[in-house]
């Protein structure tokens, strides 16, 4: 019989939520761990400057060049981010060897090691965690059919995979709603609420799963938010500021549009290139080692890297974005004591460059983010967050002149850029319930959404979306 | 050309979603009036009790029967939730007069009368509202194909009805996102990407501008959440709850069963029954000021109104409910100043009975919740309240045993309760985003998922929807 809408397979549903949230915790847990390694051994070296440059290029090297080299000695389909291959076969094209299981372990190590070396390089594990997801739900969706020795309809491995997206995206995020909802926007253009019910599901599963593995680990006390911001509900944000996040989510748009036009040009000129073609084609990894050596020597921190608060890893870069206090105020009383080393209220110090003040650091970052790899997130926070902080230091006590001051929070725009940003590059407004979702915070829902809109309404006018762009120049 | 994904008719979906916005918010504000004319005339009449039960049950027998006298004599469409009709018309049924402006008047005048007597009778806005919403929808349609002189199609038509859907649902809660998910999953089996941009845009002007005219209006200080919840983000719940959480939806799922059972019996009943059902078919206005007399009478404060909180209104019933305080606790300090009327902070004392305690006054609130028309949310918030209220009562210091003590936050399954009560009742999960969406609060996410998950298997395996079942009884 049915077990309401979600229909007789809930347990195949519930496995795939719960295998994956476990694979995502472990993968983060092995991330953080290389990462704290390389933060040590960078530490441990001493003064010694070309010690420190060598410690700090050649670490994320090796691992992203092991990375390549070993996922490519094994399939070539273990590579790229997963998505635009996605969309390929859902609209009906046979790609089977995409979706082999044998393809998962070289895929795992392989982003395990690129993501690792994050703090250098910025890639998304969004896109791939969702190819991983599709591998699986295909792998157990055979063994099914396997054991009860049914025929396996087309129709029904699609259902599949479309709840499989879904629980991609919840697993990475902890965030079951919009990861259900983000799938089906970056997907599909139809799709039958029946599977809604089911992405709905395993979702779920997989997100719980993720959070309670989190607290198990001790590292949260109990099942919260991925990002906890501390914003006010009582009084998010004043009236007027609509308009400010109105005119963010048109920065993010435009600058969307820059980083779609930047992202598709350098796909097609590393392509066309003779000398990167070549090495592209013949020697990944020595490839993926060059680009990797040079963005590493921009991020080195007595270099450039002190302008961009590069030795913050992915997660804290975010946290400290997403800081409900004004760092412009922050800045100003320097002279209170320092909070200890890992105290996530002390992250925000590293945007605080003595000469080059908060704008330039942030300025500076976001240059880098735009003409490095692919990484929507903290590139649209950032954005947010600049434009926060300017309008705090412009509105120092708030926007009403009469009455209760309320000081503007930056935090809030960075909320609404991270949404804007990714939302536009990919096309997609659920990127706002997905800020809502992994911040555990609601009340700055309207204008996140507005912004979103307006970013959207900007990128779908001039540029295709990032996935569609990938299958372009692919093509 | 294509203003993005919206299409070409953005204007269109945006004057819609203004304009619902714009008749919700002055519903709300004369039903509000109406409302408050009533508790003064019931303060005003004295101490003579006849005096008092005269002026408490006169006022909303006048109203109710006046709006369905009214509306009965303009049209005989304007009765009933809508959604059902919605439903049969979105399937391919054609049901013209239906949709047709000369309702809305009638429609609206009939619900705004039929809530200001909400005090005593419960009744949803929801479903009206939609029905509202399609309409305005469908003449709009219509006034448009007249002036560009172009034909219009079904196809159009329902693309434009399955917006209005989502308008009608985000201008009664303020809640842009749930708004889409929740006309999607009521309505539809299938749908197309495109709709669903096509909902959120209309969805978001629309709950913007309701937003905004509660700040016009200064009811609010800025545009925030409509019922502000101040529940913790830091430690919103430990992590045993969780089990709770699911306990809670299962016994919101067999609550459903019973609701819906009896609401379907009672539907039958009344038109089997010779004497109500004759009254029924001949003379409507007499039929339902018979009801609303009854109710009334039962929901006389110094009678058994005192027992379950019936001087406040529907709003207020949730403000108290999702109160971060826990009522138990409060109850033993009554000593503590009491604080002023209309103070939202005191609503709670309403449920703090000095012989029944709160959890009789809570089950007693029940009883007749169930007992009485259609109202899912107050319900579902009480059963959720009253389950939270007993787990601080048996965990005074929270669950666990050592370290520091988090005190357990009844509100929390109040809102729990809530979307898993509505959500049984209707077959939907995302009720789940909409009480999130309706406090501001998304902490509680998943728990609230769960529980809605669970009372949606257990509603699902042994009753029709509360849609579906209307449809099987008027047939």
């Amino acid at each position: 019989g049915l077990l309401f809408r979600v229909g007789e397979d809930w347990y195949f549903l519930f496995v795939l939520g719960v295998l994956m949230a476990t694979i995502s915790f472990m993968m983060d847990l092995i991330i953080f761990r290389l990462y704290e390694a390389h933060r040590w051994l960078y530490q441990e070296v001493g003064d010694y400057l070309v010690l420190k440059y060598l410690s700090w290029t050649i670490y994320p090297v090796a691992l992203t060049a092991f990375s390549t080299g070993f996922a490519n000695s094994i399939t070539p389909h273990s590579g790229g981010s997963g998505i635009p291959e996605l969309k390929t076969i859902l609209s009906g094209v046979e790609l089977e060897e995409y979706l082999a299981i044998k393809n998962f372990g070289a895929k795992v190590v392989g982003l395990t090691c690129t993501l690792s070396a994050g703090s250098t390089v910025f890639l998304g594990k969004l896109g791939p965690f969702v190819h991983l997801s599709s591998m699986v739900a295909a792998y157990l969706g055979k063994m099914r059919t396997s054991v009860i020795r049914e025929y396996e309809d087309k129709f029904k491995q699609n259902e599949m995979l479309v709840a499989a997206q879904a629980v991609g995206v919840a697993t990475v995020f902890g965030a079951p709603i919009s990861g259900v909802l983000f799938s089906i926007e970056v997907m599909s253009s139809h799709f039958a609420v029946r599977d809604y019910w089911r992405g709905f599901f395993a979702a779920t599963c997989g997100a719980f799963m993720f959070r309670l593995l989190a607290v198990f680990n001790s590292e949260q006390e109990t099942i919260a938010a991925l990002f906890k911001s501390d914003l006010k509900i009582d009084f998010p944000f004043d009236l007027p500021e609509t308009f400010f996040f109105v005119i963010l989510g048109a920065i993010c748009g435009a600058i969307a549009c820059a980083y779609l036009f930047c992202q598709r040009w350098l796909l097609a000129a590393v392509k066309e290139n003779r000398l990167t073609g070549r090495l592209l084609a013949t020697d990944k990894p020595l490839y993926t080692a060059l680009v990797v050596l040079l963005l590493a020597s921009i991020t080195f921190p007595p270099g450039l890297g002190q302008l961009m608060a590069s030795r913050l890893s992915m997660k804290e870069h975010l946290i400290s974005l997403f800081d409900n206090r004004s760092w412009f105020v922050l800045a100003q009383n320097v002279s209170m004591a320092a909070p200890q080393l890992g105290d996530p209220r002390g992250l925000w110090q590293e945007w605080c460059h003595p000469s080059a003040t908060i704008f330039g650091t942030l300025v500076f970052f976001l240059v880098l983010g735009l003409l490095s790899l692919p990484v929507p997130n903290p590139t649209g926070a950032a954005i947010g967050r600049l434009h926060g902080e300017v309008l705090a230091l412009l509105f120092p006590h708030g926007i009403r002149t009469e009455g209760t001051a309320y000081p503007i929070v930056p935090s809030g725009y960075a909320l609404a850029g991270a949404a804007a940003f990714s939302g536009a590059v990919t096309y997609s407004v659920s990127t706002a319930l997905l800020v809502c979702e992994a911040t555990g915070h609601m009340a700055h829902v309207l204008p996140v959404v507005l912004a979103v809109l307006v970013a959207n309404a900007i990128a779908q006018k001039w540029q295709p979306s990032f996935y569609d762009g990938t299958i372009i120049v692919k093509k």
